[in-house]
């Protein structure tokens, strides 16, 4: 038996913004950040889990982890090992923090960081890749798991339970080929705002080259330019898939008309065309662009909305991040979602970990849930794996299957200590301009708002 | 010239779970409380904004405040003043901070604390009430407060210019009629679950004896519990206007059936049935309940969500909150919105603080957006007011008009050092078990979700 003895976060940050590395019409200068946690017990043993966010407030989110944590210290680590459905109630339904929310931005995600945490523990004391011991878990077990309030009208637990059911059937033959040939990708590299013509197509072609079933181009800065960098890709790599993506920067008539111009080069999808809080909206500018799918996910708040833009029809592809909701928790809610709506599951990642994180979810996926990885790619981006200390692994265009025990969450410690914020080694050889995170200027440069 | 020295934020809270004032069936013991700001000039004078939260959490909510305020900073106050519309957009759309919400949760409640605190720096300046200041601000500068971003679908900037345009006329005898006669209230503080059934009629007795329009019960933790209630009610007012309120407690088919249970007492209205983040699922609950009024808005986090609920055409009545959107600003969209479908407007008030600010923006609405009172009322409940400069007033069951220069926003000094947390004498006065707000024994005792 052990108890949790203490709950720390940490604000890390990585100055990308120098780079213009991960810059987009709307990021346009994000220094990518880690809210970063390890909980620990009294057995000596930890989980690691964090938030991924652009920069400034990084500290706001620090802070809201550390403080809904103090719930958790003196509680029975095997009781809430064993109960992480009421882990997840208790982290999100608290009568007083909720208010915060409810179920949404910072306060939220703040409980998906701990509930992460917790399933890194979990996977390490089983001594199992956290997918994997999702994939063998009893069906019950996992539906128990789900938080089904607010959705019952879309999925119901017995549902849930059936669909589930449903996956056992050839569950270890999909396993084992996941373990042989991994899980295919697609890249966001070559495609970054920031990046000159000749970057674009050079970092275009070698993705093909490496094998990336999609590669994605930011667009939405300004027509002509986007029309150029797409012919520049077309002429580059032919027919292979090239999406799209606006980081909600249009209104919904701009989107329909701005993608009708771009649909000549034709676009696999369009991400994000508008606000993701607009639900109506993706169906209107879905019916204006047909049939370019339009996909959407890495700033839907939670299962609640995710569960409209299907039962709507508004979107053809889901795209869930593995730190903008309530945890694995709520991803199984959003998976089993997607599975009864019938629409793939294209999982967000890049950022600080979110590959290492989300890809334990599409393994998962495939094993028990879609059955099918037919119009599914998890995204790539090649920044900052380096500080993992169970990085990525990609092999010809395809994450290869995590094998160590855990959720693959866990950052290596000099790196934490070098890019902690503001005082680590990393931010104080920096000149002070960037040690303050002051990017106001390149901001200013870029913004799409002027 | 001055310019802008300092932004403080500090966490003040009220132990108010130990009367169980506030109770519902969500909110089972909140501690009211105000993640409060002061900005600070050279010229010496200060604004005053606050969000309420219930208790926990509410250190995470001030320290945004914080965070996000740090970059207005040696700011031009003038300069500020002047372009309200453009300090709107530099706190919401931080190409930084944006991740966190975007546009929602704390760091839009941030954003909307720092707006409405240099609101009130700057009625106080121009020596006059917000509420004035803003009914007789020229019609295009107005607009030009307003972010229509995500909403041009529904509200255009030239349609928003014609509903104020058209507010000109008559618009000075509204300004006469509302400091003489003042704007309808209803009140809660009858029906809070945690009363007695003694204590219930009495306070309905006497709510309506006072003059208000109305009065509200929450609901939704146990059927029978709510049909006697309100029966009790119903013989003690006999057909006085009585709403009820869950708190987001229900699915969508629970709202139904408890509310065609309650139909026989005639609700004037069911406030959150369902998640505020559920659009389509209100527009169930509506069709399902007819002719009984659907209201929400107190936790609807944004202009994009109520343009949804408007166009959809799900809400019968629209509860803006003045600190759960991004200050004024934002609010003047949502206003304008209502006015656009014809969804009269009747704010949610309470906690600490809310009924001072957010009658501002009925008063306004009066003199030159909706110019009618018809159905509408603003929230009131006797909590708290004993703490703020420029208390609410109310008579006969109405607000009267605030006279005052500002915003309503600034708590006394006193009240401020007594209530701080967790160190202020009021706090240090009470046992332990309630100064560290662990109210966990009171919220398993009412949990809901047992």
């Amino acid at each position: 038996m052990s108890t949790l003895i203490s709950v720390r976060s940490e604000d890390i940050r990585f100055p990308t913004s120098l780079s213009l590395d991960g810059s987009d019409a709307v990021n346009v200068a994000p220094d990518y950040s880690a809210a970063y946690v390890v909980i620990e017990t009294s057995a000596g043993d930890c989980g690691h889990g964090l938030v991924f966010t652009s920069g400034r407030g990084n500290d706001i989110m620090a802070h809201a982890i550390q403080s809904l944590g103090q719930q958790l210290l003196g509680d029975d680590v095997e009781s809430v090992l064993d109960d992480m459905g009421g882990l997840s109630r208790r982290l999100t339904r608290d009568s007083q923090f909720r208010w915060l929310g409810p179920e949404k931005g910072i306060i939220h995600m703040a409980a998906g960081a701990l509930l992460n945490a917790m399933w890194d523990l979990r996977a390490k004391r089983e001594n199992v890749p956290l997918w994997l011991l999702l994939a063998r878990m009893p069906v019950d077990d996992l539906v128990d798991l789900i938080d089904f309030s607010h959705i019952t009208d879309a999925l119901t637990p017995d549902e849930a339970r059936a669909i589930l059911q449903a996956g056992q059937e050839g569950r270890e033959s999909r396993i084992a080929e996941l373990l042989r040939d991994g899980y295919p990708a697609y890249t966001t590299s070559p495609g970054w705002l920031g990046y000159s013509d000749e970057k674009l197509v050079r970092l275009s072609r070698e993705a093909v080259a490496e094998g990336f079933g999609m590669i994605k181009l930011k667009v939405a800065g300004d027509l002509d330019d986007d029309k150029r960098r797409l012919a520049l890709v077309r002429e580059a790599i032919g027919d292979h898939p090239v999406s799209v993506d606006a980081n909600q920067k249009w209104e919904i008539d701009e989107a329909i008309e701005w993608m009708n111009e771009l649909a000549e080069y034709k676009p696999f999808w369009i991400e994000e065309p508008i606000s993701a809080d607009d639900v109506l909206g993706h169906l209107d500018v879905k019916r204006g662009i047909e049939p370019i799918r339009v996909a959407t996910g890495e700033l839907v708040h939670s299962r609640i909305a995710f569960k409209q833009l299907l039962k709507l029809g508004a979107i053809d592809v889901m795209q869930i991040d593995s730190t903008r909701v309530a945890g694995v928790n709520e991803n199984l809610a959003n998976l089993l979602l997607a599975a009864k709506f019938g629409v793939p599951v294209c999982p967000h990642a890049g950022g600080v970990g979110l590959c290492e994180i989300v890809q334990h979810l599409s393994f998962f996926d495939y094993a028990v849930v879609s059955r099918t990885q037919e119009g599914r790619f998890i995204e790539y981006v090649d920044h900052l794996h380096e500080h993992f200390v169970d990085p990525v692994v990609i092999e010809s265009g395809r994450y290869l299957a995590p094998s160590k025990p855990g959720f693959s969450s866990e950052m290596v410690a000099s790196s934490r200590a070098e890019w902690s914020y503001p005082d680590g080694a990393g931010w104080r050889g920096l000149d002070p301009a960037a040690r303050t995170a002051d990017t106001r200027q390149l901001a200013e440069r870029f913004s799409p708002y002027q």
